[in-house]
């Protein structure tokens, strides 16, 4: 039996709202720091300048990767929180942990890039994005189990049901991508990001029906 | 008597807010950015790797308490203005005051992590959760006594008696660990982790009954 | 045909704001960190501070000029958003692609800043301002054709003309901006923080006449 | 005459209101990043640790000074929006600008803590809180001609008066301790602070009435 006060907490949707977009805004922009522009007294031609830039090349899709992975769970989350209309301490510290481990990514996917051909590297980049892939998924069964949902009918089953297997099936691919690593460590690594690149990508596979349901989110 | 200026100031309960949100994201983020990835031409095996990783673990740990902290303060303050439908200048400037010491979280946990053992570290990081604490009560004894709480009758008593034995137990908590260090310095630090992990961790401890007084945070 | 999930991912319009305030907030406020204090045991004299001062004119001047170009798409995506009331998740990822180059702004400025009198970096910069105004372009295309803008008969062409046009007369000038820079380098960056300071100076031209078709933006 | 884009541009309140609190929040935070936790081989007692803190008191001494000053700036802001129901480019211009020299106030006052003693460290930090009131009062005084002011009668004028009183006054005795520089440096600062001080504590001074015209800002 919860406390009076731990019943009363961590209502207030706007506020988990925003404190995640800060955190995802902050993350994202600081990601972009780590490029730095080469500076040399050595570069003196076109040609010197282009040669400079080059060894910059992993670390811009490096960047590229984190971006696409951050805007795929934040776009997860948003998605969520359009039907969620009540909230409580629970799924407060539910999104407080998710946004622990979006803290974490920047870490996770420099260590990878910094370490390339190792299993440790994979297996905690992999942890990470398991983790929030379960914390999304915890995140939305509890919501729609307590009843927060602001749907009903018809349209609360088939949107419960697409958001559960979104994350089951990235997170499938996900697994199998991290146990490829006992195959050949970079077809784990690029599948891993086949798949990043297919959900931020999707939209380029299909016309966007005008049955969409779509609503309003005000 | 203070100035018609001062008498308008300060009104607009959603800047306080967003204001605070940017204020823990940032400092939440910035946290992790002193875990720096190992990086050593020595690192040639998995075990190597594994190696380079076993050093950050105290910074990972001192990063996870201080986003349980922060997450603690923060949840504490959202569940204030869900009730909060009133504003002026004095609890405008409450607000930035308290949101002047989140802002110094970051230094005395690291002072605290850096100069473990020393009772001055000890009593600067309780001194920091100390003020936190009292400059919620304040918030909330200030809205409180005004009148500016969008709640009547029963419900009023029970939340306001909620908020306030809250905010008093665990400040209470707080000194008594702060005191242990006059027994011995791990002992006092152990209790007020213990105390923290509580207070995050509570959601663990029981389920949130049918009757919980949720309501929509619009 | 877009899965069932990707029919109802990304419709929350107040988070993609917000993140978007949050990624230029960031980002405008770490540009200023390059800004280092000089500090020397040789200042001795109020002349001294101030010859040590002047270094920095080229730095502040960069910094001024990447506010301004931040303003101008800031200011572009705002106005476009008083007129969407819909969304999905393909707009939701045009958006993060912008987000995304905006977030390579501060490195592009900062490139053609070291590395002025090259062509390369004039190219690189008017790239990332390129694909900021055809991302904007594309979003507004989208949401009109979608018929997601809040909008009816006479205003709703208006405002579709006023907004298209303003994107194609500025990447036009940035486009003859560029190519400038085959007669004259400097006359290629000059040309080019000439439109920039038109769009943001723009309110010195002119009055507002009451006819505006001005709106609360609630 | 303006083009009918610059008509529809800039009118999202919320929007100018969010990247104020995001770049408020940012510099906040940042600045406290100035304050590094000593580290020295050499501490050993207690003592030692007080003596390392020492050499940091004028850090947070200027830390302190600057969130005040930030806090009277961000309060003066979420004052005038109040009351501001419309919103047009050019106050979205002089909004911006009024961030930019926010964004600028971290370096003028690291400026005048390192410089300190010198007159034209006094100058550019004076100048900077000129700038910041004079962008307020243009700010009010734009949106209250053009009447996109939410109030009518007696109170639009009462406030009217007391907005810009509040920013005149407070200009008029920075500009006097700037010019008590020619008499004593230390004297012009030691002023500057108090005014500064004055504003921020004002709530110690006296009870607010029953007669507050206390609005929710919903």
């Amino acid at each position: 039996m919860p406390s009076y006060y731990n019943r009363i907490a961590g209502q207030r949707i706007q506020r988990i709202e925003a404190i995640s977009d800060g955190i995802f805004a902050v993350a994202l922009t600081l990601l972009v720091l780590d490029i730095k522009v080469p500076i040399s007294a050595a570069i003196k031609t076109e040609h010197d300048l282009f040669n400079a830039l080059c060894p910059l090349m992993p670390k811009f899709l490096s960047y590229f990767l984190s971006f696409m992975t951050m805007g795929i769970l934040w776009t997860g989350q948003t998605t969520q929180f359009n039907y969620i209309e009540k909230y409580d301490r629970n799924l407060n510290w539910i999104s407080l942990f998710f946004l622990l481990f979006v803290t974490l990514l920047p870490f996770t996917t420099s260590f990878l890039s910094e370490h390339i051909g190792f299993k440790l590297s994979i297996a905690i980049y992999w942890l990470n994005i398991l983790s929030l892939g379960l914390l999304l998924l915890i995140h939305w069964n509890y919501a729609y189990r307590h009843d927060y949902i602001n749907l009903t009918g018809e349209e609360k089953i088939a949107i419960n049901k697409a958001v559960r297997k979104r994350v089951i099936i990235a997170q499938s691919l996900y697994a199998f991508g991290a146990l490829l690593c006992f195959i050949n460590i970079y077809l784990s690594i690029g599948f891993i990001i086949a798949v990043q690149l297919n959900y931020a990508f999707a939209f380029f596979s299909g016309k966007t029906s005008k049955q969409t349901p779509v609503i309003s989110s005000k």
